[in-house]
């Protein structure tokens, strides 16, 4: 066989040509996506999973028959474990082997994150914050009398006699309750007559918020985890907590494997209206993720100890999750399903844990104001001080939240993808192998940067630029006078790093030399142009909130969001990126979404707060702002057109 | 093929030898059990669908191969429909047409109730009683504002919204509500903005106890039903109700299925404990045949808008439908998993309506008086008068409750199959061919009976007597003096009728002549042991609570159940059945546990007056009372070696 065939391997996009025959695994390394393997490429590990694509993507028509048929090691091994894989939210229909399966055809294959060799790095640790344990969940020993002919009470009856008793001993604050108030759902029903009896009528029950029990285990017993849930766009992060001393016993993360579906949420929209099946794809991807983390993070614990759970994700990404359409979100008036805070069980929303489990979704502000920003709400509290605070998380979209105690305002706004670093002509994500931090020397005009390192590749050669590199590169080229306020490039500048590439002029942040593709990678014209629209149409929303509020500046900044943490305030503020404030009051706080799942899941009456305060939050509609336009014009230059920022004046080149 | 081979047809019982290679149906016919079939044996019309069981059963060694292999059209008829068969309940690994399969070897076969050529007449219809109608669920129409930028409001917060305006106008006396305090389940949160938006903002919605929407739709829609189950230990009764009229727009029932696998509850409890898969067959026949019986009664009408289901049924039926394990229902102390009412989605009881719907089951009283007794009690009303009345439940087992306004005792006795027909040499249950009434004439002790009509069959002829006219005969043998109060027949009678046949005297109710089996039906002397022996503990109970009340007589008897209609009051009364009570105090009124569960689906308000009357019962447990032991061997006698009844007192043989 010697034609050849196109192979495109997603998430990443990797593609190319490889002649037919070849293995998808090694075309995957041929073209530098690493799958796993343990057992030497003999079907019986099944670390190198893939999915072959069915139907035009990617630009390729790729056909499950594009590779060859299963051999009878691959068909035994795949249908033994179908139903695990099915659980997981995979299509069993597309599963292939990638060391078994050869292209004959061409093929867009998926490869899942628990398959890839070299797993991007995502930057959602949980931050440190002091958040005080006041679980929805715990559990309750309870030593019963055993039922006789002269006490032959039911098995739930007593019980419940029992746990009001327990819990008027321990105190814990509970509202009484009325024995009758305490419930007990199916599945606790079913095994609870042979735990009584097993268990010697000495029993452990969870009870959650003091009145249901959903779980009953013979003996003593008290571990109890939750599990805090951020659905990015982009990544998904898992925090599996202790619910007794609140600690994190194990973070995960991984992409949102409804990338393949599109980057960002538009295309997932437009992907679940063009497909009938696009939303129970995208829904089984994000739960189907979600399984994963929660599997690994639990690794040798039981799986029956994690008793709570409380997801945050923006609004697409709660409604793909809990499979309710995203139609209404992609065009005005942009109108969620739902916005309240839900409370749904486990085995509704198809997680791998206890079915009844709660799973906890925090209350959406409006379709674009998702429940990751109350997630933010709640770590950064806004609410409760009186500087006036602005927050903003910046992805694919900025969320904006502005106030303090007295008045809480929100507003998003669509920033474009460059912040994500697509759209960027050498553009990627936060990954190994990315620059992440630029300096231009102003005299020289020599850039300085750092990579993040790729655990597999020589150190400090790189293979595109992540998001915060972008700001960092723009805000360099302009404080060293490459660039004009217009974001143009300077004619009559001397320097061998600055040139008139394909796409016009350019600065080599690296030559090819420096680089892992074996091509330069500079900053274009048409980079920096992505970079003005995004950061005026943040600046403009700004704009917007604080001229409602009355404010002429903010007290405080808080960028929050994995991107934010990388974000220089100082270059934030050369480009005009946020509104003026002294760069010190500028901070990074990382996930505060992620964060404020967790302080959710640790403190049910933080979760009462959190609906309380997104009740408060006053929406502005951008889209029917008559002023925004404005602002985004004169916002287009740099820093802006009519404010000054005299925070990082000497910095200016007019300085 | 010249052997033979035993053949036992369930749940008739019905068994013979037939020769091999006969089809099942035809030896089905042989044995006088009539298997529907439309297609003429052509393997296309599916009614005469069997189960072959598989182990030992009846004694005989069952095999799924003891009937010959499928041939291709068999096949292919089963193949197409298992998933259906499937949802219905059945174990389609079990399942064969009747027409095609040939006996090979010894088998028993389970004919399903749909498969049945002559059903049979299950008395169990709905009687009429005055119910006020207050529906826990209802439609609601609403014409909500669309959203627009200026009012981006979420789905379910606009519908919530409308929801509080449209009942304020409505007025429906509920309790104000905040709109956070609508509910909406997943399944309807998924299908709500499509719904919504097809409907142009003008919706229906269902609304169970005023705050948790479980359906929508488009436009204006107003067909409610629900459905009233009596899962009886024989017999399961549906009667499907307008929820609006109260109207009962269907009544369909059938045999429990559960019969398979015994005839009472005890030997089902005991199949339970033997059979690892015992819970969960016993579970899924209950469920199979509510869901048989719900696609029989909604025949042309919408399955979704059956919006409410009420169960009544003894704590063991109970428990088996839920799948809750009935072991511990079997020994003593008798103790049930849950007492309480409980409100469960259909979805997780396994029933074929929206799975969003409420199915109710009616609280029990303990492990021998369960929610088919408090469905007798919502229908009976003792708690709302002054007399003392005594409601006496007649089945396999018997529940009594005793009391009035003031107080209300209950308690619950085996009293043997013999009220049910089994355990009498020519005993069988009220079905076409019993005899159901006898009367003997004391002059010349010849008897005249009655016999329920079968439609195939001769008129008049029988096949056998049933639990009513056991009772009628007994009580006829002592009242002409054929037996004494002891119970033994009076020696030197001169009767063609009475003789000594193989197991002690016995008097011939029906010459050959007039059956279709072929063989005289005689009341042997083993036949009156078994209504003393059933009848005296019936007595002993009664007189337990009378005791315990302070009472010497009640003011009224009310029999209740299928079977206490058949009663005739003077002889129960003069057997010394239930306690002496003027005899036009005492009365028959049929299924009045459907009846209770009838009420409860059509007044919301009831269900909380069952579970206030059911916490006020006082149970008394005779197992452990001193009395009831010397009250039973006291009422052995006819009617009772102490007591005397006056009631009937003419009519006795001293008189």
């Amino acid at each position: 066989m010697t034609d050849r065939h196109t192979v495109v391997f997603q998430p990443s996009g990797s593609r190319g040509e490889v002649p037919g025959g070849v293995h998808l695994r090694s075309a995957a390394r041929s073209l530098g996506v690493e799958i796993e393997s343990v057992c030497a490429e003999i079907a019986t590990c099944g670390k190198c999973l893939v999915l072959i694509e069915d139907g035009t993507r990617a630009g390729v028509a790729s056909m499950i028959d594009h590779v060859t048929p299963m051999g009878p090691a691959e068909r035994d091994f795949l249908g033994k474990r179908a139903g695990t894989w099915e659980r997981m939210g995979y299509d069993t229909d597309r599963l292939r082997l990638s060391c078994q399966a050869r292209v004959c055809g061409d093929v867009v294959v998926f490869v899942p994150e628990r398959s890839r060799g070299n797993r991007q790095i995502v930057r959602k640790e949980p931050t440190d914050r002091a958040i005080e344990v006041r679980p929805a969940v715990r559990w309750y020993y309870l030593e019963l009398d055993p039922p006789s002919l002269e006490d032959p009470l039911g098995d739930v009856e007593r019980l419940a006699a029992g746990l009001i008793e327990a819990r008027a001993r321990i105190d814990t604050g509970a509202e009484p309750t009325d024995p009758g108030e305490i419930t007990v759902d199916l599945p606790v029903l079913r095994r609870m007559a042979a735990v009584l009896r097993g268990g010697d009528w000495k029993v452990s029950v969870a009870v959650r918020k003091d009145r249901e029990i959903i779980d009953i285990r013979p003996g003593y017993h008290d571990e109890a985890y939750g599990a805090a849930v951020d659905l990015g766009s982009t990544a998904i992060a898992l925090y599996l907590c202790d619910l007794t001393t609140g600690e994190v016993v194990a973070a995960e993360s991984m992409m949102n494997p409804q990338t393949a579906y599109g980057d960002d949420v538009m295309t997932r929209i437009t992907h679940q209206m063009m497909d009938p099946d696009g939303l129970e794809a995208l829904r089984s991807a994000a739960v189907g993720a979600v399984n994963t983390l929660l599997e690994r993070a639990i690794g040798d614990r039981e799986a029956a100890d994690v008793l709570d759970v409380v997801v945050v994700g923006n609004t697409t990404m709660h409604h793909l999750f809990l499979g309710l359409t995203a139609q209404h979100l992609g065009t005005a008036p942009f109108v969620p399903t739902v916005q309240r805070a839900l409370d749904l069980t486990a085995g509704a929303v198809g997680l791998a844990v206890n079915p009844s489990v709660n799973v906890h979704l925090l209350p959406i502000a409006a379709g674009f104001v998702g429940a990751d920003t109350t997630g933010v709400l709640l770590a950064e509290e806004p609410h409760r001080r009186d500087e006036q605070r602005l927050i903003i998380d910046v992805g694919t979209n900025a969320e904006l939240v502005l106030g303090n105690r007295e008045e809480l305002l929100c507003t998003s706004t669509p920033t474009g993808p460059a912040f994500e670093g697509a759209h960027i002509e050498y553009g990627m994500r936060a990954a190994p192998g990315a620059i992440e931090r630029v300096g231009i020397d102003s005299a020289t005009l020599e850039p300085s940067y750092s990579v993040i390192p790729d655990p597999g590749g020589e150190p400090g050669l790189a293979k595109g630029i992540c998001g915060s590199a972008i700001i960092d590169a723009v805000a360099e080229m302009f404080r060293v006078g490459i660039i004009d306020a217009h974001g143009r490039f300077v004619e009559g500048i001397e320097s061998p790093r600055i040139r008139r590439g394909d796409l016009g002029w350019e600065y080599v942040l690296a030559g090819e030399e420096e680089t892992t593709i074996g091509r330069d990678i500079p900053i274009t014209i048409q980079d920096v142009r992505q970079v003005q629209l995004a950061k005026a149409a943040l600046y403009a929303a700004a704009r917007v909130l604080l001229r409602e509020a009355g404010l002429d500046r903010p007290d405080e900044i808080v960028l929050a969001g994995a991107f934010g943490a990388g974000i220089d305030p100082t270059h934030a503020l050369l480009l005009g990126m946020i509104p003026d404030c002294p760069v010190e009051a500028v901070h990074a706080v990382g996930n505060a979404a992620g964060d404020g799942a967790r302080i959710a899941l640790l403190n049910r009456y933080r979760r009462e707060e959190a609906a309380e305060v997104v009740g408060r939050l006053r929406r502005v509609e951008l889209p029917v702002d008559p002023e925004f336009q404005q602002e985004f014009l004169a916002a287009l230059e740099l820093p802006h057109a009519t404010h000054s920022f005299s925070s990082v004046g000497p910095l200016l080149p007019d300085a």
